[in-house]
């Protein structure tokens, strides 16, 4: 079986690990001839708006999907006329758009966080009186890792200092937005589920994130202190966004925690770096379940083995041989050389014994934050 | 870091996996084209007694290693004097000839069968004297999955039925070999360890392997009622098999079990069909641990996680939808094409739940059985 991913980057390389293992093959496009995933399968370099390198990749294709978010839709609906590409268009149009993706959200009965729309300067300050300050101002596309986004803290002032509505305007490009009330959070968590062509579904355990300088840094699985209603809410409500869309493949939901609640904050439509803990930490990884949804194959079990601890590896590699000394550590390197503030690899600690698992995790954390850059 | 591997066959494929995601690339020699290992790495098709293969194959790499027992040795010495190689070539002469290898087992402190070396029709006859029949006469080099041997049951019969020693010593090919024993036995257990460069050491449990035909057809690890002395044992006749080599990387010794004592079989210098298990049911897998000691890095642990069952998948495809519905089952598919009794692929299923673990992996046995041949 030859499956074609829309992206190159880590995930693919990934996807290609998890895929080759059971004996399917990859073809890749991305427009850098350096895509990490061109170690696990043939590369075609090539723009997602070049339609002639979306037939080229499609050509003998068995099947496709895609790895990154910021691929064009109308790039899923030219390879969906060549050969069968999950998730769905429809998904990425969903997810690519703040607002269309808060109004999915409610749509399916998730709680949001007050938002509104914006369009320009007045639409703004119409919208920073709904939701009131504090506020976030985050372009409606192309936002990931915190870029284009903007903290508001007046109500009113039009004047340049860091904070104003005129500052974030600026600062976001004056592009198309939605304005989200800063609501105090306890944590992020997100849940990672698959659905099969059948329908079948199977979620993983929420897992809590950490984030720093816009950038995860660590997801540890399951979240601790989760109580069985808030599990089983995410559990059912990403259940409704992917049967509303028929979605084929793996989600990803991430919500804010708090006062026993979850706010949904936004949503994937691919494998996400808060499910890598799974390669090791879970019966199916991430990526073999999302390549089982998308071949037709039936999803497997999202049950985590033990405790797990993903750290990010951001900047600079740590030094191998002391990763490689701590108990139930897992080292990934996704083949990208190192720059400031670029995810270049993950480190999972896993284990059945939880305290062991936070003891290894926090000489991981040392060792990854004295390598890291940005 | 660029690795060179020897051979491009499933082992290679599987190294590749494993070490790419830790970030490494490879490079493969191999004879085929077709080789399993090229989804994972560059392929330089060529023989290993070409020195012009050999250089090409070894020109810029970082460290290499053999996933093939049968590659000739000068070609890893050839290599060694290009690039650091290991195991190293002497532990692979060693292994190539049974006499040697049976010497060399006795100068560990291992138990073996009575056995005698085989030059000509007479020194098969004196030997038989010796050990006894009924017995086995095998090639001394280049046998695998029971090919090159014969089974002896008379004494000095020298027609031409089968079991008489004219018979095997012909069906053999005439050529250099050993006569041993056949020692009534109650199964076949195996061990496999790690060496680091630095003389570290891990070993995962013995293993409890089933073959029909000759071929491997299913590992369970832990093996069931081993006792803590005859794993001690193991182990320990393990590593003294390895410092007294110098070896470094994964080596695989087999064992008779009998009355509480093991007779050592044979022992293989690289990663090993009675290892796959440790892909999903170890902390660290064999192929991740051959990996980090060829390339200096510390070994990891070789414990199991729960039991686990490996069932090779020979001559056709199970059906895989039926498989992957399997809990706890993992399938794995070289990208061979299916043939008569050709390796192709194993499932392994792994849980914490032993009584699970058995019932699932008779379900697998059943689906593998009803597609296999040879």
């Amino acid at each position: 079986m030859l499956v074609g991913v829309l992206g190159g980057g880590q995930l693919g390389r990934m996807l290609g690990l998890a895929g080759v293992a059971m004996g399917m093959r990859f073809r890749f496009l991305d427009p850098s001839p350096d895509a990490p995933a061109k170690d696990v399968g043939e590369l075609v370099v090539g723009n997602f708006d070049d339609p002639a390198a979306l037939d080229l990749f499609s050509a003998g294709l068995d099947v496709a999907t895609f790895e990154f978010e910021n691929v064009p839709s109308s790039a899923v609906r030219h390879v969906a006329q060549r050969v069968t590409i999950h998730p769905n268009a429809d998904a990425l149009d969903v997810a690519q758009d703040r607002a269309s993706e808060k109004r999915y959200f409610e749509q399916a009965g998730l709680a949001v966080h007050p938002w509104a729309t914006v369009d320009d300067l007045s639409s703004l300050e119409a919208g920073i009186k709904t939701v009131g300050p504090p506020a976030v101002l985050k372009t409606r596309r192309g936002g990931y890792d915190g870029k284009g986004q903007a903290v508001i803290r007046a109500t009113t002032d039009t004047g340049a200092q860091a904070g104003s509505l005129c500052h974030a305007w600026e600062s976001i490009g004056k592009r198309p937005a939605i304005v989200e009330a800063m609501v105090p959070f306890t944590r992020e968590l997100s849940i990672i589920a698959a659905r099969g062509r059948d329908g079948s579904f199977a979620a993983y355990p929420l897992v809590e994130n950490a984030h720093a300088k816009g950038i995860l840094r660590t997801s540890m699985a399951p979240a601790i202190g989760v109580s069985p209603a808030i599990e089983r809410s995410a559990r059912e409500h990403c259940h409704t966004l992917m049967e509303k869309l028929n979605y084929v493949g793996v989600l990803a939901v991430e919500f804010f925690e708090h006062d026993g609640r979850l706010l949904a904050n936004e949503m994937a439509p691919r494998v996400h770096n808060t499910g890598h803990w799974t390669i090791e930490g879970a019966v199916t990884s991430q990526f073999e379940n999302h390549l089982r949804a998308v071949a037709g194959l039936p999803v497997g079990s999202c049950a985590p083995r033990g405790t797990s601890v993903m750290h990010n590896i951001i900047g600079g590699v740590p030094d191998k041989a002391a990763v490689l000394r701590v108990p139930g550590a897992h080292l990934h390197l996704y083949g990208k050389e190192p720059r400031e503030a670029r995810k270049i690899g993950h480190v999972t600690v896993c284990g059945d014994d939880a305290n062991a698992v936070s003891f290894a995790s926090s000489e991981i954390g040392s060792l990854v934050a004295a390598a890291a850059r940005g």
